[in-house]
């Protein structure tokens, strides 16, 4: 399994009653789909994965592979505490059909990168489905170096790719450079998306399309390309957006620019609020310059 | 509700077949009591209360409070991503008999002040207990400046006092002023205690009296003696053994130096790691340390 | 030579027309003087040391050690880039008769603990005055671990004292640890002044006696006599100006409070500014707040 | 005066006796022009600028700008703590015939914006050389935002081109965005070259051509010409050495480097070191495997 382009990340909507909205879960998959996503990643940060109960979780895994039904790759995600309960979603997603994992580790206390790596271990033994590293370490708490990650690749057999999300572009060099080439690495971070793709990157995680339909796709082929003014001319131009849906939280923004696009998406799950006025109208404002 | 002095933190010991171990748990209770302790709060940082399944929690709640049976005031710790299991778990504690509450928001995405504000406000305004915030960013994510913190006892009726677990004084400093000194702190950074109580603070939140015996409570009494000569040598005889056990994780330390005195007190929940034997030699020179 | 309580900070006046104000610098030696400094570092940070061409250092060193005229002991500030030129200022001051050297490296690119140590090395063979490092990481770019000093005090024999400004009260435990007791350190951040001498620094390094006459002398009798009610609240009283005065830059608000207090003290060199209306006036707020 | 391209950072060389090498110093700037450097900057952080003494830094400017004679543009680097000093320099930087100036604030109190504008204008106002703002907070301890950059852009009419050696790519965004592509931005983070030229950069300002020849031209032209594959592997290919060179210290690299190429640099000047055996050996193995 290799994956390459755009791997789109739904959010979960929730009704009023702050039960999934499972009828508009599916418009958010064929919206992803429609916009031209080479594989989507339900349960991410931006689908408040870490947010759910155990049901919903549950609920949301399974309703997006029947959905998705294999017109892209399906890749979940999992972000638990403890090494069992990650364990264990690995194990449903694999039994409802998912393509592959996204796996991040939360922290409470600071983890060792010997207690990562067995972390990982412990999972990739439990199932069979490819894994994709998940770096984040201003959500999740854990940073994971490249040294790491790498020896992770070389060392867990299911281990095949990895998100980085740090924003900092040395860490893709030093993939890169210390798998010789070998390690995929996808871009994590938005405002990122151009050099990453420039440096090599096989791919770009993102809620984007969500709004943007398919610039962000476009973005990949001008670099596929070497078309490489176009590429800086789109790029500068989905900038202001990225930087203020990853700014303002994911979950926030994405819902609140849904919401302006017509759909029920609801609000995100509390503690975190909703978009206030003043942010929904810089939203507008920032879609409308991007269309013109 | 003013409390003073120690409130000592237990572990939660698990079985070899990972489940809660009852009865250590309250030889754990009792050995706190024992070396002095003004009151105990179970389910902290030290007791992997984020580790936990729902019911997992309750038991120790519920067994914690019983087996105290008010010999001391029990402070039950809460530390949710939602509002909603928040909400949950503040009401289970009350309908248990806790005395009071140590709240710590955990983040995924980042929180808002007023994200903050209004989840603690949330809780308080679902129960009638006492309300202590807890600030660990480096275990929840989640910094509280003393500004929010201070709002906060102001505005939410039930808050009353606050554990600062920053290590940085100049916040103490800070909440001391801003609050008129009318705003309990307590110290939750063990390298931090001799300064902590020096400027003010009410208690000392902590895991030590596990392994120091009375030791903590007798350098609090020669602060409040002003005797600091003294209070300076029962620090830094402590100190070593402090930055041990906060610098190793305090599951990971705690119990093995409880293992050292001869309880049965388990490892921490995967992923966390049990202490090495190199890092319990460790451990038993600095405990014949300090008991010579 | 064992320094202990308070050592006073002057600044450098300037006249009107950018050149070293002697007269007054005379006054400002005679003030710290007076209000009970128990030495007196001309050349400090607070005195713009960086700041002067050589010429101009070498007066200030020169004027004011024959107007302290062995009334306390006066030590010289040396914060040189490159090693040839910190010695040749050594050989100076020492040949002016100053009592003892502050020296703070400072750097353009990093330097390794073993460049810093033999530039303290090379300073210290080439004269035979007694050395105190100053770390100041936020001034000077170089920042020296207790384990770094500790060694320096250890290995070099005329390196007898240190002055830590980094804030962090937990290097001054270790340097307590590691030199068993033996290092005398000093505390040069004020708002950490009632902590450090509560962990047992030897002396408080400050400007603060330009503006608070005798108050932090009184800090210091309180803590010495375990007066510690007392001590926090002469610390309380003081601390809003010490913030203000170190947050400001010492150059600057010593300067504008010297100014309110009818001293020429003159404005600091540029690029630096003098206090706006607006700080100055928050500064004689401060100011009438501590004398009622 | 729009510069593109590479620009060149000779060393200066020091003799055995401590004294600029000015014959060395010649064949630095040939070798920079036959590596095919589009300009020249003596006196940055490679040319120990910061290190110099006054006669030293006019002799190195005066037989810099005689020795290209023209050939390229020769822009003078001017690292001053006073503004004073700053103005002095670029007044006789400006009388030798430089063609501009690279102007760094240094710091030892932390600068405001508005210190720093007026920093800026004072020296901009004195002479009529186009300046290129530096921004190397690591080295300087002076942090401009992009903000503060375009507006001294917008506001001061001799400021035409920045050198952004934060290596945060999003500055460069954000440079972009502001000054609506009118502000020509360059890269001086070595191992940030790939995609800052892909982010729109107009030049890299680089050391590197005194070890690596015209390799990095040759990286410019793949961008410029789109061939993104051909730079990728250009990058990846210097990149170990990029990275070596910056992490050990340019001044300190480079002669390293210079003196395994048979040239005469000599040593960086004390307290900076030289490099050691094992780090020869290493610059020697790196530099085997480029050529290879």
């Amino acid at each position: 399994m290799k994956l390459n382009g755009i791997i789109g990340y739904p959010v979960t909507p929730f009704s009023d009653d702050n039960t999934i909205n499972l009828p508009v879960l599916k418009q958010m998959l064929d919206l992803l789909i429609e916009n031209g996503c080479d594989a989507i990643a339900p349960l991410g940060s931006t689908g408040e994965s870490a947010y759910l109960e155990w049901d919903e979780w549950c609920l949301v895994a399974k309703t997006s592979i029947e959905s998705i039904n294999k017109r892209v790759p399906v890749i979940i995600g999992i972000s638990e505490l403890t090494t069992d309960q990650a364990i264990k979603k690995a194990q449903i997603a694999q039994s409802y059909g998912a393509d592959a994992l996204m796996v991040i580790p939360i922290s409470y206390w600071k983890l060792t990168d010997q207690e990562i790596f067995e972390y990982y271990q412990a999972i990739a033994q439990a199932m069979t489905l490819p894994i994709m590293i998940y770096n984040n370490p201003a959500t999740s708490g854990v940073d994971m170096s490249p040294e790491l990650i790498v020896s992770m690749f070389n060392n867990i057999v299911n281990i095949t790719m990895v998100k980085e999300s740090s924003g900092d572009i040395q860490r893709m060099h030093k993939i890169q450079e210390l798998s010789k080439g070998e390690l995929p690495f996808y871009n994590g971070c938005n405002p990122l998306a151009l050099e990453a793709l420039c440096a090599g990157a096989s791919g770009w995680c993102t809620a984007a399309p969500n709004l943007l339909g398919q610039q962000p796709q476009q973005l990949i082929e001008h670099v596929k390309n070497g078309e490489l003014e176009q590429a800086q001319k789109s790029f500068y131009q989905q900038l202001p957006l990225l930087r203020f849906i990853v700014t303002g939280g994911l979950p926030k923004t994405i819902k609140a620019g849904l919401q302006l696009k017509g759909f029920a998406a609801g609000s995100p799950r509390k503690p975190l609020f909703k978009a206030t006025d003043v942010e929904l109208n810089q939203l507008k404002q920032l879609l409308s310059e991007i269309e013109n």
